[in-house]
């Protein structure tokens, strides 16, 4: 039995091209055109970039975690603020995790049961404790747009607890729907099951069955090859319905976004845009540059020749390798609103060859031209 | 014998009241109108702040320093640029000190002697020369539109070092005023004298005898009281010629501002809103605050109520501590945006109550209102 999806979220469906899809998702905050890929704001700020700025950028949707704004600053006291729009300045949609994620990859001790997890704080050791229920609730008190289910995302390799973990997410999903309170909030299922197809077809079967308004797929670009993600894609996405909103979590290097647009994936995120920028390289359509190397020394080039962003619009490598050099705040900014671009970039040309019918084409020559890093 | 001053850069009297001008500075980046804060842009930057925002904060000047871009990227680099203009992507006007300051301050192992400076990198501990002539090369590679005579800055307190320092520092400026060789460029004469009313007043003389279009007054806000500063001043800038812009060097909190238009002061610069801001600390109208303390850890008030800066209409004190707590870049940001937008607004007031004949009145409000730090 399908749950009622609010008419807030509809998502229309405008062209498909082989599996690559073209959509308008609607969102209390706003429609975000799919593909789609979301700026990852960790603590409530898209790192070195303002609201405004990633306005310019044409960001439709950013993400921002669970796991942290819950330790720091609190979700009481974000929800004080009428939650994080207001709190952070961002208007548009906003997407937050489950928390699941981070307390296993960040946090020490944590202890999983059947009911949730315990766990302690990177930040100061603290004991802090998840359930499904409560991953609900504080997500409810950020009053993002689109929420996730609590899961567990363990080792992709190890096929007995990949199983046992999975129907654990399973049973997870199901009291997360039970806890949803708000109407005014998309809760996306995620689909886990490690590398393993059997596994991967089964969760996307059972997750599909329970009537979410959009689906993730958790639990890659975690250390497997490439070839596994792609497969466990191929896998899951044909199960998925059709009429709901896809979202390969954490996944975003502009090759896995062309490549998961093609097996039919609408949303993206991933930190490595403004990571890269504060690790002094810049992304561009043809592959990844290190702004620090001494070709740029005297390069009154942007970063790019032809991009429409700001930082290439105005200025050169030579003055952000400066910035590097010279430690000044300012290129971590500049480089991350261009890095951002690219992205956004991307996906824009993607849904335009999509809608043109010339995904297949677009895809195989941007990765023709992409130099892996 | 006076030097012709170049109409390009005629200054406008507007208005006196007291001591106190407003006037029009025209340059060839445009117009400057006085009293007025330059921002400071060390290395090419004012730190954490793009030239957009700078626009959109009203400044009209900026500062950047020669011994500092000499030295990273280099003057020769940046005259590959066109000057320092196209270099930062700053339009407006920019004035650039000479280099002597900071290598009496942040250089080691450096001989003074009657043609120069030698003196060692902060950086790498390469050993450079600077003379009177180099440094205006330097500054007009860098091709700013305010440059300053090569000086040197002693201790305040040393009578006997200061009249020879001062001495040195007039036959420097007459070397200077040689050396220049661009017309687009208006040079400035800086009088020296520590705390030593008749070498100030000595210094005031000889200096404006040589016919600059612009005067600095050098050596203060370095150790001296507040009373000995506003003592320099006032027989310094009676001396100084009516018709030409008064600089008063690296000076920059609110009171000194306030204080320092009181007594004929028409251009301040200094580090102290953006080093503020790294440091947490955020300037209001009525003094500095604390952005840590846990009083603003829920706060929704913005830094200062009625501000009309683009961190105070967006974000609130919690958000912007937040940002501290979480060592997010985009706090130096905001909060330098609001610093300097004080210090810009506190001159456009300054200007308005001069132009009205009530700038006692409002320089004697504003001090009593004004927590000392
Ligand atoms: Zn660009
Ligand atoms: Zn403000």
């Amino acid at each position: 039995m399908l749950s009622q999806v609010s008419p807030a979220f509809q998502f229309e469906l405008i062209a498909q091209d082989g599996n690559a899809r073209a959509g308008v998702f609607h969102t209390p905050h706003g429609d975000i055109l799919t593909p789609v890929f979301a700026p990852v704001g960790t603590q409530a700020t898209v790192k070195a970039v303002s609201s405004r700025q990633l306005t310019e950028l044409g960001a439709s949707l950013i993400l921002a975690n669970t796991y942290h704004l819950y330790l720091r600053p609190g979700s009481d006291l974000i929800a004080e603020f009428g939650g994080l729009h207001q709190f952070m300045n961002w208007h548009g949609p906003i997407l937050t995790d489950s928390g699941g994620y981070q307390v296993f990859s960040l946090s020490s001790i944590r202890k999983v049961d059947e009911d949730g997890v315990t766990f302690r704080s990177h930040i100061d050791g603290s004991t802090h404790r998840l359930t499904p229920e409560k991953a609900i609730s504080i997500q409810e008190q950020l009053g993002s747009d689109i929420i996730m289910a609590f899961d567990e995302c363990p080792d992709p390799y190890d096929p007995k607890y990949n199983q046992k973990a999975m129907e654990r997410t399973h049973r997870w999903a199901e009291r997360c729907l039970a806890a949803q309170t708000r109407r005014d909030q998309a809760l996306f299922g995620i689909v886990q099951g490690g590398v393993f197809p059997d596994l991967r077809a089964r969760s996307a079967e059972f997750i599909s069955s329970l009537g979410f308004p959009g689906h993730a797929i958790g639990g890659l670009s975690v250390g497997e090859t490439k070839e596994e993600m792609h497969a466990m894609l191929e896998v899951v996405t044909p199960i998925l319905p059709a009429d709901r909103p896809r979202y390969l979590m954490g996944v975003g290097s502009p090759e896995d976004l062309v490549n998961g647009v093609l097996r039919g994936v609408d949303i993206f995120d991933c930190v490595l845009p403004t990571r890269l920028a504060r690790h002094k390289a810049a992304l561009t359509m043809t592959g990844r540059i290190n702004l620090l190397n001494s070709v740029n020394t005297r390069s009154q080039s942007p970063i790019e020749e032809g991009c429409q962003c700001y930082t290439c619009q105005h200025y050169s490598r030579a003055y952000l390798r400066h910035m590097l050099v010279a430690k000044e705040i300012l290129g971590a900014t500049l480089i991350s609103i261009h890095n951002l671009h690219v992205l956004l970039e991307l996906m824009r040309q993607a849904r335009q060859a999509i809608i043109e019918h010339r995904y297949s084409a677009f895809a195989s020559n941007f990765l023709e031209n992409y130099r892996l890093p």
